[in-house]
C-alpha cells in the first residue's frame, strides 16, 4: 500500500491529456484538486488501525493486505465489509469516495475472464490475474469506462450512421488491438492512474467488434480526457471540509488507440459482453447500497443540525421527516446487507451479491434524491437560496450587520448559524451539489436500468401461480 | 407435534366463551371455520419434509423437534428460518398466518423475565421455561392480548377516569392475583388454545398495577371473547383455497380473573413493562418483514395475472408498476434480513432483531398497504367491483350471458376469467379484504408507532456530526 | 317536476327484468332499497326552496322549471351551478347520486346530434330535443350504458372472435333497428326509467354498425340486468342515514333488441362514435369534480371527527393529514370551476366544460381515492377493523363491557363513539365502501383514461417552443 | 408608461448602496445584469399591442392606461387578467419575472389602508392613493421587503434578546418616523425604484413598534443592500436568452432610517399587521399560480424536448411523466382561476382572491417543485452534469470530437443537441437553477405557511358535520 502523498507524486508524472474549457491542462490544475484531495482520503484511511479489515483486504493472489479497492470478493463478509467501507467514506466526501468504479470492474473482470475461459478456452483469467497483481501492489487508481456515448437509441450499435458511437474494435493485430470511439460521463478518469473500459450493453450478431473490454495507463498514447471539474463555491477564510472536496467527468475520446493483448480482457465473445456490462452494474450497485446511505446521512444531517439552530427540532412534523429520511438510508442499506449475505459464489470463486435484492435497493436510492434535497431545502429555509456571499461578511460595513442579524439561538455563535448555511448551501444550491443530485440518480445506472434489471430477474411468474393458487385456478403447463 | 386433527378436536373441548353479535357460540361456528383451517395449515406443514428445518425447529429446552411457532431464537439462522416460514405460510393464507402472536410473546418473555430476574432477584424465568416447556410438548397455539381500549388517549393509565380502562392488577394473593380490564383487536384469540398477556406501553410511578403479564387458558373463568369473525364471500360452487380462510379479532374482557403465581411473568416491574411491550412489538415487527412481502406477493401475482388476461401484460406502464411492488416487497424483506443478520443476543440466550432497520421496514410496508390495492384496483379494472354475484353464472338464462361476455384472451376459459375477477373481488372489494388492508397498517404497530421506535433508536446526532464535520463546526460537548 | 313518493310508485310498475345471484327479483328487492332512498333525494330536495336553482333549472326547451338532471347546459353558470349540485348531494349519500350520467349522456347527445345533422343532414337533434322534452316533463331518470364487455383487449371491436363483444346493430328496418351485446359495469340502471346506450369508443372503417347510440325504457323487451346489489351493513338498533343507502352494478344484456327509429340518436356515422364517447366522459368526469371532493368531504369529515373524539386532533401531524385532504378535495374542485369558467358553447348551444382542466382533475381525484382511504384507516387505528358486531353492543352481558370499555374523551357518550366506529367502518371496511374506492378510479374513466385525454388535447409543442426560445434552438418549421 | 430604456436610465441615477462580496459595487455591475434584462421585458411586453389588457390595465384612479403591474385589481377579470400575464412573462423568463412583489403589495395596501381608516379613524388611504397615483404615473418597480431575520424562532418578536431581529419603530417625530432592522430574502430590490416595507406577521399587545408599513426609494439614507447575484453560467459563443436572465436576493439593512409620514401606512394599529402580512402573502400567492405553472411548462418544454432529441418521446413511461408535469401545472392554474372568480371584493373596493383555493394551489406547487427537477433529471440522462464546458466545444482539437459524439438523431443538428443539454445543465445543474427550486418551495411562503392558512380559513367543522349526520350523530350544539 502506498501513501497519499505517493499517490499525489505519481499523478505529477502522468503526461497532459487532460482539457478543460477549451485547454490542455495539468493534472494539479486548481480547478480539479478538490478531487485529488477526496482521493487522496482513500490512501490515509487504510492506515488508520481503526479502520483495518474494514478499508484494507488480504489478498487472495498473494496474502498481502491491500487496499479494500484493490480486492476481489472471496466471501458475503467482503461484501459487507466493502459496503461498510463506502458508507465510512463517503461521510467523510459528500457521498462519493469516487474510487468504487475500478474496484467493482474488476470484480466483474475476475467473474467474466474466468466464464470466457470456460466457455471459449480463452485465456483472459490469467491474464487478468497478472495485471490485478501489479495493479494491487502498485495500489493503483483505475476508473471504469462504460457509458458510449450511444447516438441514436433507437438503433442498435451496429445500425449508427456513425459505428464509431460506440466504441469498438478497429482492427487486431500480433501484438495488440486498435480500438476507436467515445465513453461519456466517466467520474474521475482525470486523476486515475487506469482506464478500464467496459461494454455498456448486450450485442447481437454481427456486433462483436462492440463486445470488448481492455485496461489502459490514463495518459495512454490517443486517449484524450474533456473534463468537467465541479467544486463547491472556494472559501476565502471560512474554511471546511466540503470545501475542498471536488470531483470530475470527463468525455473520454479514444482516437485509434494501440491496446497490447496483455491488458485486453475481451474480445470478440459478444455472448459475454452483455454479461460483462451488468455484473459490472450490479457491483456498482452494490456500492451505490453503501454510499447513498451516506449522502441521506449528510442531508439527514444536515437537516436535523438546521431544525436544532432553527429551533424546530422537536416539531412533529419536522421529526417525521426525519424518519423518512432515515427510512431511505435505511431501506437502502438493508439491502446491501440481504445483497451480501444472499450472494453467490462464481465459478471464479468471486462472489457475487444478489440481483433483486442490490436493484431494489439502488432502484428505491434513486427515486428518493430529490426527495431528500426537497426535505433539506424545506426545513432549511430560504437562507440557503439566499445567503450573501462570503465577502459581506468580513467587509467593515456589512460584517457586522450580518452578524447581528444572523443570530437566532442566542447560545448558537453566528459563525456557526454562518457555516451551516453556507454548507447547505453548498449541497442544495450550486452546480456541485446539482451533479451530485443527478449522479444520484444515474450513477450506477437510472431507476429505469433497475426497473429493467428487476423485472428481468424476478420470478413473477412464481407469483401468478400464488394468485392462482388460492383462486383456484390449475398452474400454467411449461 | 401435533396433527390438525388434533387440533380441531382439542378446541371442541374448550368451554363456551365466544359471543358473535349477540349469541354465545360454539368455536366451531360456521362464521369463524375458515381461521380454524387457516390455523390448520401450520401443523400440516409443520409434516412436510422439504419444509423440514423451516417450519419446524429444534427445542434449545429439550432437543426435540418442535413446530418453529413454539420456538425460542438461538440465532441469526433461527431468525432468518422464521422470516422465510412466515412468507411461504402466508402466500397459502391471503397474508396471514394468525399463529405469529403468541411466538413473539414466547421470545419476548423469554428475553424480559431473565432481565427481571437479574434485576430484581425474582423468579420468573424459570417459571417461564417450565410454561415454555409445556407448551411446546403440547404444540399449542397461543394469542397474545396486548393492546388496552385506552379510554383518553391524552391520558396516562393511572389518570383515566375509570381505572379498569388498562388491564391491571385488582388485588394479589397467596396462590395468584386477580386482574380486570379488557384487551382488543386480539386476532385470532378465539381459536388459541393460550392466551399470552402483554402490556401495551412504559409506565410511571403509581401505575405498578398496571406492569403485569400472565398466561391464561382461552377458556378461562371470567374471560369474555366478543368476537367479529371475517371471511371472503362463501362460495356455492366455484370453491377456491382463498374462500376456506378467515379470522376474528375479539375484545377480551377480564371480569376480576383469577392467574395462578406460575402463570404470571410480571407482576408489579413498572420499569420492565415497557420494555416487555416494545420488545413483544419489535419480535412482532420482524414477522411482518415476512408476512407482508407475501401479501405483496398475492397482490403483485393478481395484478400480473389480470394484466396477463387483459393481455396488457407487456405495457410499459403495467411493468413499472409491478416493478413497485415488487420493490415494496423485497425492500421490506431486506429489512427482515438485515435486522436477523444484525441482531443481538440477550442476557437469556435469546436472539433480538436489530431495532431500526426492522422498524424502518414495518413503516415502509404499511405506508405502501393502500398504495398496493390501489395498483391492482388500476390494473383490473371496473369489473372487481361490478361482477355479478356468483348465482348468476349458474342460473339458466344468464349463466350463458355471461359465459359468453366474460370472453377475453379466447385461450383463456371464460371459469378462469371468473375465478380471476372474483378472487380479487375477494381481496379488494369485500368488508374481509378491508380487514386486512387496515391490519396491514396497524398490526404490529402503526406506521406512527415505528417512527417513534425509529426515532429513538437511531443515532441523529452522529449524523449531525458528520454535517458538523463537512461543515467545519465543533463537536458538541457532552 | 314529480315527488319521490310518485318515482317510487312508477318503479313498482316496470316489469321484472332484474336478476340478483341467480334469481329474477322485484325491482323492490330488499337488497336493493338503499339504491332507491338515494335516488328519492334528488326528488326531495327539488323541492327545497333554499336549493332553488341549484338543484332546479329552466328548461330552454319549454321555460319550465325542471329538475337540474333533465337539463342542458346554457352557459357556465350552469355548469357551476351542477358541480356545487353535485357536492351538495354526495355529502348527503356517501360519494354519488347516482343520478348524473344520464343528464351527461343527455348533454353529450344534445351537442353530438346536432353536429352529425349538420355534417350527414340526419335528422337526429330533432328527434332528441322531442325525447328530452318528454323526459324533462316526466322527470325521468336515466342511467348511461356505455361500457362494453370488450373481449380481447389487443383487438378492436371488427377483429374479435364473437362480433358480440361490443354492442352492434344486427339488422336495420323500417321501423327501427335490433342491436344485440352487453354493457357492462351499468350503475344505477335497476332504478332507471331509461337506458341511454352510448358507443364506448372511437370507430374505423368497417365497424359502422358499432357506432349506435340509443334510448330503451329500462324493462323493454330483449334487455336483461345481472345485478349486483351494494349497500352498507344492515343495523339493526343503530339507524343512521348511511345505513339507508346502497346501489347497483348490472350487466345489461341486449338480446336482439328492437330500437324504433324515434329513439335512435346515432346509427353508422362512425366518425362520431368516438365523438359521442369521449363527450359523454368529459361531462361525466366534470360531474366527478363535484362528486369527488364529496367523497373527500366525508372522509375528511370523518377523519376529523375520530381524531376529535381520540383526542388527537390538534397534533401536527393529524393536521398536516387534515390538509393532504382539502388539497385533494380543493385542487379538484378547482378544476371543475376552472372546467366551467374556461368551457365553450357548441354548434348546438350547448356548453362544454374544457377538455384539460377537467380531465386533470379527474385523474388527480382518481389518483387520491386509496390514499384518503389510507388515511383515514391510518387515524382511526385498527378498531374499524375490529369492532364487534352491532348485537354484541345490545347483549345483556357483553353490552355492559363495549359500554365500559369503548369510553374514550368522558365527554362523548359511548354511543356515539360507537357510531363513529361503525360508520368509519362502513366506509373503509365493508364491500360497499370498497365497491366506491374502486369507483372513484374507474367511474368516468380510469387515470389512465385521462392521461390519454390530457396527453392527446394539450399542446406540448407549444411547451417544447418555450424550451426552444429560451435555449436559442428555432422553432420547428410546420 | 415608460419605456425600457427608461427604466435603464432611471437606474442609473440610484446612489451606490448595493454589496456584493465584500464590495460597494454599481447597480449595473455585471453579475447583476441578468436582473435588468429580465425587469425590462416588463416594459417591453407592455407596449406589444397584441397583449393589451393582459399587460396592461386602466387605472382605477386616473382612467390612464398603466402597466398592469401598478394596478389594484377592480374585479375578478383584473385577477384573471393578471394571472394569465404572469404565465406568459415568466416562460420568457425562466418561471420568475420579478415584479410581481410591488404590485401584491400595493394590492395589500389598498385594502388595509381602508380598513385602518374605517377602524381607527386614521388617514393611511388617502395618502396611499396619492403615493399609488405618482407610482402609476412613473411606472415604478417596487420591491416588497417582508421576511425579517426572525433571530430565535421560538420567540415572539419582543421576547427576542435582540429587539432589533424583528424591523421596528425606534422613534415617531413631527416629520415621521426611524425605523432599524433587517428584511432577509428580499428578491429583486437592487434594480426597484421602491422598496415597500411590510409586517411579517401578527403581533400581540407590547409589539405596536413592530406593526409598521412604509415605502421608501431603494436607495434611502440608511439603507444597505447586501445582495447575493444568481445568473446562469455566461456563455462565450452559445448565446442564448436564458443566459441573459439573472435575479438577485438581498439583506436590506435599515439602520436608523427616517420614514416621512407621507410614506407611512401602518404605524402601530398592531391588529392590522397580521391581517397585512397575510394579505400581501395571498396576493402573491395568486401570483404564484401564474408563474409556478410557467416554471412547469419550461420545465415540461426541456423534458419534451429532450425525449424527442433522444428518441423516446412516444415511450408510455416517458408520456405518462409528461402528464404528472402537465397535472402539476394546470391544477395549480386551475385554483388561480377559481381563486379570482370566487374571490370577494373588499370594502375599499379592491378585489381580494378566495383564500382557500389560492393556498391549496401554491402548496400543490411547492411541494412539487423538486419532483419536476427530478422528472427532467431523469429523462435528460446524466449528461446534464456532466456536459463538457463551452470552450472545449469550440477548441481546435476537443471541438470535432465532441461534434462528432454528440450527435444522436442524425436529424438534429450536433448544436441544437448541444444547446439543449447547456439548457437543462443551467436548469438542473447550476446554482441559478438552485435558487429557483428553493424559491419555488419558499417563496410567497413555504407549503407549511399555506397548511396553517389552509386549515385556519377551512370550515373542518362543517365536514364533521357531514360525517355526523350520515353516522346519526347529532350536531355540536354551538
Amino acid at each position: 500500500m502506498i501513501t497519499s502523498q505517493q499517490y499525489r507524486e505519481r499523478l505529477k508524472r502522468l503526461k497532459s491529456n487532460v482539457f478543460i474549457d477549451g485547454e490542455l491542462v495539468d493534472r494539479g490544475d486548481s480547478r480539479m484538486q478538490g478531487e485529488i484531495n477526496t482521493l487522496a482520503i482513500t490512501y490515509d484511511m487504510a492506515e488508520d488501525p481503526s479502520l483495518e479489515g474494514i478499508t484494507t483486504a488480504t489478498s487472495h493472489l498473494t496474502g498481502e493486505k491491500i487496499n479494500r479497492f484493490c480486492h476481489i470478493h472471496q466471501n458475503s463478509e467482503d461484501m459487507l465489509a466493502r459496503q461498510k467501507m463506502t458508507r465510512h467514506y463517503c461521510t467523510h466526501t459528500w457521498g462519493c469516495i469516487l474510487r468504487c468504479m475500478g474496484c467493482d470492474a474488476l470484480n466483474a473482470l475476475s467473474v467474466v475472464t474466468h466464464e470466457a475461459d470456460q466457455k471459449y478456452g480463452t485465456e483472459y483469467n490469467a491474464r487478468f490475474l497478472k495485471y490485478l497483481k501489479w495493479f494491487q501492489e502498485n495500489d493503483l487508481v483505475a476508473a471504469a469506462a462504460q457509458t458510449d456515448v450511444k447516438g441514436d437509441r433507437s438503433k442498435r450499435p451496429h445500425q449508427q450512421a456513425d459505428p464509431d458511437l460506440y466504441l469498438h474494435v478497429v482492427s487486431r493485430g500480433e501484438d495488440g488491438i486498435v480500438v476507436r470511439g467515445a465513453k461519456c460521463s466517466v467520474t474521475m478518469v482525470s486523476h486515475a492512474d487506469e482506464i478500464l473500459v467496459m461494454p455498456t450493453r448486450a450485442f447481437v450478431e454481427g456486433e462483436e467488434d462492440y463486445a470488448v473490454s481492455f485496461a489502459l495507463p490514463a495518459d495512454h498514447e490517443g486517449v484524450s480526457l474533456i473534463t468537467r471539474a465541479a467544486s463547491p463555491r472556494a472559501r476565502q477564510q471560512l474554511k471546511a471540509p466540503i470545501a475542498e472536496l471536488g470531483s470530475t467527468d470527463s468525455v473520454v475520446v479514444f482516437d485509434d488507440v494501440f491496446v497490447p493483448w496483455d491488458r485486453v480482457f475481451l474480445c470478440g465473445e459478444k455472448e459475454l459482453g452483455g454479461r460483462l456490462a451488468v455484473l459490472f452494474a450490479l457491483y456498482h450497485r452494490h456500492s451505490y447500497t453503501g454510499c447513498k446511505p451516506a449522502v441521506s446521512d449528510i442531508i439527514m444531517g444536515a437537516t436535523a443540525l438546521v431544525a436544532e439552530y432553527n429551533g424546530v427540532e422537536r416539531a412533529d412534523h419536522i421529526r417525521h421527516k426525519l424518519a423518512d429520511m432515515i427510512g431511505v438510508a435505511e431501506l437502502v442499506y438493508s439491502t446491501g446487507i440481504a445483497g451480501a449475505v444472499m450472494g453467490q459464489k462464481s465459478s471464479s470463486g468471486t462472489y457475487i451479491p444478489d440481483v433483486v435484492y442490490v436493484n431494489v435497493g439502488r432502484r428505491h436510492a434513486g427515486e428518493n434524491v430529490y426527495h431528500e434535497s426537497d426535505i433539506l431545502a424545506d426545513i432549511s429555509g430560504g437562507m440557503s437560496a439566499t445567503l450573501p456571499p462570503e465577502g459581506d461578511f468580513f467587509n467593515e460595513k456589512t460584517g457586522p450587520y450580518l452578524e447581528k442579524y444572523m443570530m437566532r439561538n442566542p447560545n448558537i455563535p453566528a459563525e456557526y448559524q454562518h457555516r451551516c448555511f453556507r454548507f447547505i448551501s453548498d449541497i442544495i444550491c450550486s452546480s456541485f451539489g446539482a451533479v451530485w443530485q443527478i449522479a444520484g440518480i444515474h450513477g450506477g445506472g437510472s431507476p429505469i436500468m433497475e426497473t429493467i434489471a428487476i423485472l428481468g430477474n424476478y420470478d413473477l411468474e412464481a407469483k401468478k401461480d400464488v394468485a392462482r393458487y388460492l383462486a383456484g385456478i390449475p398452474k400454467k403447463k411449461s
